[in-house]
This record gives structure tokens, sequence and C-alpha cells, in this order.
């Protein structure tokens, strides 16, 4: 039996914070603003995880005025939602996420983010992909101001 | 055998209109705008359904321009969405939504929502996952000008 | 054993351009901007193919500073993609596709396209669909200054 899943998260960009995409620190001279560490892409397979169970979301388990939660490592938010659906019975088949993004480029990076999301999920490498897009400088993604994940997953009983 | 779906849908918000979103009237100061009753999350999951079997999109069955259509409760959209995929044999595995809006906030509704649409879709409401996002203030959804609904379905045959 | 996939691209539309959206020449007075013949639907398409089986992005595969890509036929990159997943012994289960653009109307072109899809991809026209909607003029949508497609594929073992 399959579910599938999708997540969608959006964070701004500004001076003065780092930026976490997919667990990897990403030198950059802005950074991802949020309660948590802002990772939009772990916080959209997050989403993508609970929605394909109907967990709620991510802001109902991690609210973001929790002080909890206040620059939290996003990998301890997708180790708890992987949790949720282990408790469920059931374990990813694979995730397919597409960040969009117009600096910096991700390419040389997301090996390590499928390393970092595989080893949390217990899945394969090859079960998670990264992908990367510009807008082509279109709307706030393309001034730079945000940045936006977009994630499938699909579950089976375990 | 499986199928998946997806769908998109757009509308602006404007004063003087409800704001229908999953089938629920929500207090606001606002409405979206549309020639229905501009519900985008119904909207979403009718396109997602109509997608997986490839039998066109909203626009081709319930034309904007048809006046058998003027401010149609959506709920009626999404029954018909729903027979013509039980017709071809096939039935609703899950669905995950996902709301893009800035306020109000979605959170009280989304169990009513999914109370609504899993009961047209004839689905345990654990088959209905419902997630709301801000875009952080960012873009035309930020600034409140409009709101946006995405939705994944997975269908089987019955 | 199935396997899920998303895409997501943009491009820019500029006087001077021929406007190809899945394969087909549609008649308007811009075109689409990109070093390929920059088609946003099968681009979306390619790289919820690759994502499926997590084998990179498009850009990855066809850098849009690579010569050999300069102007292509993005058929040509569809079936490209179509040989990698065929070569891990995969095939297409379904396509599910929307393409967000205020003008023109994509509903006359949406059976070609389809066929020229399907007919790629070695599946009936039953298996792909594409589907369209405005942002209701919000946003560089809706200002015409761009496009975007979203695509949705299912995988199974062949």
């Amino acid at each position: 039996m399959y579910r599938i899943g999708f997540g969608i998260d959006f964070h701004q960009l500004t001076e003065g914070r780092d930026l976490w995409i997919g667990g990897v620190k990403i030198p950059h001279h802005k950074g991802a603003l949020g309660h948590s560490d802002a990772d939009v892409l772990l916080h959209a397979i997050c989403d993508a995880m609970l929605g394909a169970l109907a967990l709620g979301d991510i802001g109902m388990h991690f609210p973001n005025n929790d002080p909890a939660y206040k620059d939290i490592d996003s990998k301890i938010l997708l180790a708890r939602c992987f949790e949720l659906i282990m408790e469920r019975g059931y374990k990813i088949v694979n995730v397919d996420a597409s960040i969009c993004l117009e600096a910096p480029k991700i390419k040389p990076y997301s090996p390590q983010m499928r390393d970092v999301i595989a080893g949390i999920l217990k899945v394969s490498v090859d079960d998670v992909s990264v992908k990367a897009t510009t807008t082509e400088t279109m709307g706030f993604v393309g001034r730079e101001e945000g940045l936006v994940a977009y994630a499938n997953v699909l579950l089976t009983k375990a």
C-alpha cells in the first residue's frame, strides 16, 4: 500500500544568517530567516511526510513561537517526522525535491544533502533526489529575497 | 495499479467576497475572486483527480464563462470530478494538499475541511491532508493579494 | 515497485523568440527565453523523470552553457531522459503536468502536446495529462513576464 506526500516551504534570505539547505551549511553572504535554522528543503520534506499520512503540518508539530524550536537544527525535526511515519508502520520509497533559488549554485552540495537526508530517513542515497533551479531572475526568488523548496515523497507499508 | 495526480490553483483576494477554502466558509475581511465560489483548495484537488486520469482540467470541464457555474459551490464540482474517476473504476488512496496564504490562519478550519473533502471522496479523514503555510510575506501571496493551493492525489483501481 | 518524480521549470517570455510548449510551436507574439528551445513543459517532465530515480537534474545533464544544447529541440532531451530510466528498468505509469501562463490559451494545443509526449515516453495518450491555468493576473506569470510548468510522474519497474 502506497501513500503520496507533498510539501512546500518558503523562507526569506537576509544578511547575518547562516544558509542551511538539506542539512548542509552553504557559504553565502545571505542566510535563510526563520525561527529554526530555516532549512527550506528539510522543512518541505517534513511536510511531505506528515502530509502523506495526514498528520498535520510542520507548523502544527513545531510551532514557530515555541522556544523549544528556536534555532533548532532541522535534521532533528526531520528525524521526528520520520519517527511518526515509522510508528504507523510506513517507510520511505523515495523522495524527490526541488529547490528554487537564484544563488548560490547548489549543485556542489547536493551529494552531501542527499547523504544527510538518506541517513535520517534510513534509505539509500539513490532514493533521495535533490534538484535545483533558478526562477530565471523572476519574482522574489529571482530578486534573491527568498527561496522555495518543493518535495514529493512516496511511502509504503514497512 | 496506481496513478498520480497534481493540481495547482490561484485566486485573487478582494473585499466584498466570501472566503471559501476546502468547502468551509472562513471569516475574513477579504474573499477569493472567481466565477464559482473560488474555492482554491477544492479546485486544486479537482485538477489533481482529473489530471491523474488525463481527463482534462477544471477549466475544460467547468468553463469560467458558463453561467451554469456562476457562484457555484465547488463541492459540487469536486463531487462531479469524483464521479468521473469512479466511472473509470478508480478510487482515492490519499490526498495531500497545501494552501499558501498569508492570513487568516487556516489551522482551526482544517479538520472541518478534511471532513468535507473525505465525505465527498468516500475516504477516511485519515486519507485527506490539508496543510497550510505562509510565503513569509513575499510575493503576491505575501502581500495578501491572492492565495494558491497545491494538491497531490494517489488513485488506485477500485 | 513504484517511484514518484516531481519537476518544476521557469522561463522568461520575450519578443523575438518562438514559444515551444510540450513539443508544439504555439503562435504568440512572445516566446520563451533559454539556451535550448526553452520548452518549459518538457523540461519539467525531464526533471520529474530524473528526480524519480535520483539521477540529478536537467541542468546537470544538459548544462545551459554547453554549446551542444544551444537552441536544441527539447524533445531530444526528453527522449534522452526516457532512455536513462529505461536503462534502469523503469517505465512510465502516468504523467500529470500543469502549465501556468496568462496567455495565450493552451487548450487548443494540449491534445497535440499529449501526442508528442506520449510518443516519446512510449505510453498511451491517456497516460499523459497536460493542464493549464492562469495565475489570475498575479505575479510575474500574471504580468506575462514568464511561465512556469509543474510535472509529476509515476514510474514502475518495466
